[in-house]
């Protein structure tokens, strides 16, 4: 098959020796076009395969009904659940969605946001990279004028709709939960300081340490990538000190599996010898041995929410960025791997 | 903030007085416009923050550098890890990717496509959904004249290129496996015989009982949209025959995870009582208890290939459409839930 030229309006019009603005009318079926001239033109459309260029109507009219999206990666169960949502409410509503992932990296982030305005978006929802720092990119976006909504990684300075869920309280809930099992040497296997929701969660820890008279030990507080592999590697750091922990919360699941696994490898007993928590209760986290207790961040009302939002921009002629800082209360979800009192 | 218009060309050259061809000119650095003006012209541009409109100049020169990808789901292992691998070999070459999912569902599919065409994707790479019968939407992709690239779920009739693993052969692996640990009565909890996998996966199947003289039992042949769910019903239904299966082939990991979720509630031992093999290896089958028998369908090599077919039809100026298969070996990975014999 050889790449077949796409036939033009002026095709049609030459075949029915009328001029290209009457094809364009009668396509548009215009009233100052005759039945008749309407009805040779569709037929000569459709011999010559004519496909109109939504994309060229798309730039006069100024609407795709595209919403794009940007998460950190499509493999979890959190974002893809939080997709799963958006694109459900947006569907209904005649909008398509389109997904890209940054695979956390700031400079994929980046090229991303510029695909997506290409694409000519209604709308960006987005999670950021965790190496995102620099927010000149997103301010690309609001400077083209079309809405943009954060979730769960988004940043208080760019001033834009946000839905989340209370990290630092979650932090909170962990700490008492661990407390209430007797837990007294509490680690902190936490994300990238510069990240909002990581930050929140280490600052609730902190907190919640004081609150219950622990000491904060500094060796006890590590920053990771949150990746299986960054878990495996801090949960050797802690197991290596002269006074290990009796309980570690990682602010991830995938880094909590990794910290199980070695816990499991070196026959330390969960809950018993060190009680473990996770963040995000990925569905692995109730398949593994012990299953693992988590925090249940709500994906899918944060999915519907942040459709909901958009909508609402959507409907307005002018983006009015009134703060909207949605924030949802978190769940904490108790399994094997912390429950010393059954 | 109010939606701001948007600066154009004609906005530039009526601050300068001059034509916007001129402006266009000197905005391409065009040599017949003077240094000076050239300067001018993008000081001005700067200062309405004028912003090109790619999308405009992919329809002057039909490459917007995009591939479109359409899979099913996003979360499943091994959807996301083909995505990873399209996406490094591409971005490698200038491209970005964008993703859509199609949830399973034919119509879903074809507002996909429709998506993608609109934003000038260069070509699409797409895995079919289970409902998908009718290929006249992916016709449409052809006649486009852009390149097809079909994995995983592909279909014969379409002509288009095709990377996958040998389904057939593969279920020819699964069931010699499960004959040597002494297997005599094998069920298969199959997909649906429309998607050609799942009906190579039947047909090795029903060969392989043959070749080692095994009869075939209609009741042990169950056809499934192969969720957890339905792995659940499907596993219930053999449990509830007067003659059970000693052993449960499913053509899918998820759906043989509601096997062995049934099979753990029953407490109906794996291996001995009843051998359970799934198909995809997706991680949680070596999470799991016992963990799952798989095979490997390669995804990072199908990723790796779809992408580099693609650059090829590329490069050329026409369309080849030469038929071209690409079939890998599928590996048997043997774990806890089949290995009677250690």
């Amino acid at each position: 098959m050889s790449k077949s030229k796409k036939a033009t309006i002026k095709d049609i019009a030459n075949v029915l020796n009328i001029s290209p603005a009457a094809v364009s009318k009668a396509l548009h079926n215009d009233s100052r076009i005759s039945e008749k001239t309407k009805k040779a033109v569709r037929q000569v459309a459709k011999n010559l395969n004519y496909q109109p260029n939504h994309l060229a109507s798309a730039l006069r009219i100024g609407k795709s009904h595209l919403v794009g999206l940007i998460v950190p990666r499509t493999n979890s169960n959190f974002f893809s659940s939080v997709i799963q949502n958006i694109e459900e409410v947006l569907n209904k509503e005649g909008y398509n969605i389109i997904i890209t992932q940054s695979n956390e990296s700031y400079k994929k982030e980046c090229d991303n946001i510029d695909t997506l305005l290409f694409t000519q978006v209604d709308g960006i929802i987005a999670s950021m990279a965790n190496e995102t720092v620099d927010l000149d990119y997103y301010e690309k976006i609001k400077s083209k004028g079309i809405p943009l909504i954060l979730f769960d990684r988004g940043e208080n300075d760019l001033n834009v709709d946000y839905i989340g869920i209370n990290d630092y309280d979650s932090s909170h809930m962990i700490v008492e939960h661990l407390v209430n099992q007797g837990c007294k040497r509490i680690a902190h296997i936490g994300g990238f300081k510069h990240t909002r929701i990581y930050n929140n969660r280490i600052r609730g820890y902190i907190d919640a340490l004081k609150k219950h008279n622990l000491p904060l030990d500094d060796e006890l507080l590590l920053e990771s990538n949150l990746t299986t592999l960054d878990g495996r590697a801090k949960m050797h750091q802690l197991l290596h000190l002269e006074n290990r922990p009796d309980a570690v919360y990682v602010a991830g699941d995938y880094a909590a599996l990794g910290a199980l696994q070695v816990l499991n490898e070196q026959q330390i007993k969960m809950p018993e010898d060190i009680a473990l928590v996770g963040f995000g209760d990925e569905p692995f986290t109730s398949m593994v041995t012990p299953s693992i207790t988590s925090i249940n961040q709500h994906s899918a009302e944060i999915g519907k929410r942040a459709a909901l939002t958009f909508l609402e921009h959507a409907k307005k002629d002018t983006i009015t960025q009134t703060l909207n800082k949605q924030i949802l209360d978190a769940e904490l979800v108790v399994r094997e791997s912390s429950a010393r009192k059954k």
